[in-house]
């Protein structure tokens, strides 16, 4: 049953194969320069709440070209990680929770931009995103954590900060926190029947 | 190191060894209805649910009782699920996620209420309480499945429940968001420490 995941399409996989050359390069470069994977991720916190920061100033396409330059260094950590061989259990976990920061801190940030323009729908649909976002990424920690596997469903971490991106880029957020109001709280569902029907199996 | 939870007081034990006679009754009574841990889980977000839309009505201390009369059945099908004899990994998952919905749904609802306030403060807390809570939760998810241990901390859900009742209950909820928002991001920072230090022990 935990193979499903394995005959899906993976967005984020074929992303990592895609880039792996330029990836590994840059990866290669920075562990020279004695950089770590925690820098990087710490380097991307920090660049995400510039990105928030211009975002509650309503510079939305800035914040959204510097979210979108922070965005691939989520990669980067994990190729360095893989090339230095050592994988560190904190890195992973600081890895992850990190990410939960930089997605919240954009959302707040939205939140904030649509509280001004006394948008109502933004304010909510932002919210709901954020619920939904957060609850895809913690059904899959909780699962794990229990020995089972949630990794399934349409709209993971990636897709996320894609639709995102592409929204703030074009100043119309609304559509994008709309989106992931709705694909990642569906996500979310999907990944609580995957667990039901493995523990029904069991 | 994962010992240091049980030299430390905890509140939620506390209670569960205090109120056992009266939580196991009730329990076994529901039991013999034929009533599973998950009814419980399910009823618990209905009313959760139903405390939300009063307080998105702005009938605060309504919607403070019905979160106070639903706060305790946590314990209930966690004390169903003991008694049965055979939990089940899916009980156990599904108690976790709902509880991140029944947080979530509250803060929204008051996100909502604030807003209408026009109450810029209360809609920022409220939504640092919500990114706090849901880190507290997600750094122990996100360790357990690594194999490590990340349940230390000022803040877990209890108490954030019971600060969020007292608040609502008062007609003040700003003040519940405001402690939340500082100690549940605390929380989540102390146990991102806890992980660190254990990495660091193997």
């Amino acid at each position: 049953m935990s193979e499903k995941k394995a005959s899906k399409f993976d967005f984020e996989t074929f992303l990592r194969k895609t880039f792996k050359t330029p990836l590994d390069w840059l990866a290669n470069r920075l562990l020279k320069l004695g950089i770590t994977p925690n820098h990087i991720t710490l380097f991307g916190l920090v660049g995400n709440i510039g990105a928030a920061i211009l975002i509650a100033l309503d510079h939305l396409q800035w914040g959204g070209l510097v979210a979108a330059l922070m965005a691939p260094l989520d990669a980067v950590d994990g190729a360095m990680a893989r090339l230095r061989g050592n994988p560190s259990l904190f890195g992973a976990f600081f890895d992850s929770v990190i990410d939960r920061y930089d997605e919240l801190i954009l959302l707040g940030a939205l939140i904030y931009h649509f509280y001004k323009q006394a948008d109502l729908t933004g304010v909510a649909l932002t919210f709901l995103a954020a619920m939904g976002s957060v609850l895809v990424s913690y059904t899959r920690a909780r699962a794990e954590g229990l020995g089972l596997d949630a990794k399934t469903g349409i709209l993971t971490r990636i897709e996320r900060a894609i639709i995102l991106i592409i929204g703030l880029l074009f100043a119309k957020p609304i559509y994008s926190v709309g989106i992931i109001a709705i694909l990642a709280n569906i996500t979310a569902i999907q990944r609580i029947c995957q667990v039901w029907q493995q523990s029904k199996a069991e």
